[in-house]
C-alpha cells in the first residue's frame, strides 16, 4: 500500500482564509504521523477526514506559533473524546515545559499518557522505529532550533512468485511468511528457500519534511533520491536576501535542493502570505526541477515508490 | 449607535465542523471589545468580516483552552501585520505566565504593547473606564477561577429639542455641545440651559457575558434589567447533576437567571457537543423566558436600548 500526505496547512507566519499554518499529516498503513500542528489544525483534520484516532505520533519541527498553536487544542480535544492509547511528541527543547505550562494554566489532567522526546536539532539521528518504518531528524538551518523529519520504510515486502507457488504447491497459509522473508519448511523437513519462491519487492517508500529552513546542502546526502521532498518556500527567487535574513528560503532554492539530492518529486509550501496565487513560486521552482507540485490544503499526495 | 455581539463561537470543550469555541466581540462605536478567544478566533474574526484592528481590549473568562488557545495565535499575528497600538488584556491570574511563557517559548517579541491586568474573580468591581463606557467583573462559579464581564454604557447622549432650536436659533456648531450636556452661553454672555434646548437621551445600552458558571443566583442584582444577557447552556434540564459536577448550567437555569434580573433579552451559547441541533436548549429556556435567542455562528445581535 502506498503513503499518501494530507495537507492541512500551507501559509507561512499567520493564517488567510484559505491558508492555514503548517500541518501535514502522513497516511500509513501503520497509523498516521502528523507532522507540524499550526492552530486550527484540529478543525482541517475533521474538515479534510483524517481520522485523529489514527494519529500516535506528532512531530513539531520548531517552536514559531505557525507550527505549534493548534497543539494544546488537539491534545485537549483528545482528552475530552476519551483518548485511551499513548501519544508520542517529538519535537526541539522547549516542548515540554511549553505543554506542562499550559496543562498547569488551564488545570487539565490528560485522561492518555502523552509522552514528549525532546530532540537534539544539531544532530541527524532515527528518533523512532515501528514495525514498519524508521523516522530521522533532518537538522535544518531557521532563526531558532528546527529540525525536519526524514520517514524512510523499512525493506518492503517481497512478491509471490506466482509460478513457483503453483511449481511447488505452497499451501495458502504460508503465504504472508513468505512476503516476509521466511523460508518455506515443509511437512517431511525440507527447506525451499524464500528467493525461489518470491522476487523481490518494491524499493522501500520514503519522505523528508523540511521546514523551516535557509538554503541548506548540507541536507542533500541525508535526503537522497527519496520518493517525495517536501521543502519550505516562503519567498521567490527575487527575495534571496530577504529570506536568508528570516531563515527561509526561495522556490529555486528549494528546487535546487531537490534537483542536488536528485528526489523524485519536490513538494512546495509555507508560502508568504504576499503570495495571492503561489503559483509563480511553481513556476520558478519548475524552471530547475520540473517535478514539483504546489502544496494546496485538502490536497492528498500519493507517495509511490518508483522503480529506478 | 446601537451596539452589537458578534456571535464568534457557540461550543463546549471541543471544535465541531459548524461550532468552534468561545469568542464574542461586542461593537461599539469606541472599539471592539474582544470577551473570550477559543482555538481559531482570529479565523472567525476574518471569516465574519470583524476589523481585528478595532479590537484594543481583550477579555478572558477562565483559563480553558476552548476560551483561551486563541490568544497567543491572534497576538502573534497582530504583531506580524505590524500593529502599533497598545492591546488591553483582562483576565483570571495566570493569564501573564501563560503569555510569558509563550513569548519565550516561540522566541517572539511583540512590536507593540500588549499590557495583561490579572483580575480578582472572587469580586464584583469596575475594571475598565474608557470615554463611554465602563467594563465591570461578573463573579462566577465554576470549575477553576472564572469572570463574567459587565459592560454598561455611560449617560447616552440627550436628544436636540427640534421646536426649541428653531425658537431660540441656536447654531448648528452648538448642537454637539448641547448633546453633550453643555449649556449655550450666547454672544451677548447670556446663557440658555441645556433641558430647555434638549431631552434626555435613550437609556445607556448594557450587555452581561456570564461563561462558564454553574446556576448563580448572587449574579441577580449585577445584571438586573441588562438590555441583553449572554449566559452558557451548556446542557439540558435533563442533566442538572451534570451540569452542576461540570460547573455548567442548563437551558433552565440561564433562563432562570434572566427571569429573575428582569433582563430584555436572554442569549443563550456555549452548547455541548451532544446536542447536534441545540434549538431543544432554546425551547426550554423559552418555557421560562420567552424572549431567548440561541447564539449561532456568523450571527450579529444589535444591543438597542429600549424605553421601559
Amino acid at each position: 500500500m502506498p503513503w499518501d500526505i494530507h495537507i492541512l496547512g500551507t501559509n507561512a507566519a499567520v493564517p488567510l482564509p484559505d491558508r492555514h499554518p503548517s500541518a501535514q499529516a502522513l497516511n500509513t498503513p501503520e497509523g498516521i504521523f502528523l507532522i507540524d500542528c499550526g492552530e486550527g489544525t484540529q478543525d482541517r483534520l475533521s474538515q479534510f477526514g483524517v481520522k485523529r484516532s489514527r494519529i500516535n505520533h506528532i512531530f513539531i519541527s520548531h517552536l514559531h506559533g505557525d507550527h505549534l498553536f493548534g497543539l494544546p487544542g488537539l491534545i485537549t480535544s483528545y482528552s475530552l473524546f476519551g483518548r485511551k492509547d499513548p501519544l508520542y511528541l517529538f519535537g526541539p527543547p522547549g516542548l515540554r515545559r511549553y505543554l506542562d505550562t499550559i496543562y498547569e494554566i488551564t488545570g487539565i489532567h490528560l485522561r492518555y499518557q502523552c509522552q514528549v522526546t525532546e530532540l537534539d536539532t544539531n544532530k541527524h539521528y532515527k528518533i523512532l522505529e515501528t514495525e514498519n518504518l524508521r523516522v530521522y531528524t533532518l537538522p535544518l538551518d531557521h532563526r531558532i532550533p528546527t529540525t525536519g523529519y526524514l520517514f524512510k520504510e523499512k525493506v518492503a515486502k517481497r512478491k509471490i512468485d506466482g509460478d513457483a507457488i503453483a511449481h511447488w504447491q505452497v499451501p495458502y497459509h504460508q503465504i504472508e511468511k513468505l512476503k516476509n522473508g521466511a523460508d518455506w519448511e515443509r511437512e517431511d523437513g525440507s527447506i525451499i528457500e524464500n528467493d525461489l519462491l518470491t522476487v523481490p519487492g518494491r524499493p522501500p517508500l520514503s519522505f523528508a519534511y523540511c521546514s523551516d529552513t535557509r538554503y541548506s546542502p548540507k541536507l542533500i546526502p541525508w535526503i537522497r533520491g527519496v520518493d517525495l521532498l517536501y521543502h519550505e518556500t516562503t519567498f521567490g527567487e527575487n527575495l534571496k536576501d530577504e529570506a536568508r535574513k528570516r531563515g527561509h528560503s526561495t522556490s529555486v532554492e528549494a528546487a535546487l535542493i531537490a534537483k542536488k539530492a536528485g528526489v523524485k518529486e519536490l513538494l512546495i509550501g509555507h508560502f508568504s502570505t504576499r503570495y495571492k496565487d503561489p503559483s509563480v513560486l511553481l513556476h520558478e521552482a519548475k524552471t530547475i526541477f520540473e517535478n514539483t507540485i504546489l502544496a494546496q490544503e485538502g490536497q492528498v499526495i500519493e507517495i509511490i515508490s518508483q522503480q529506478d
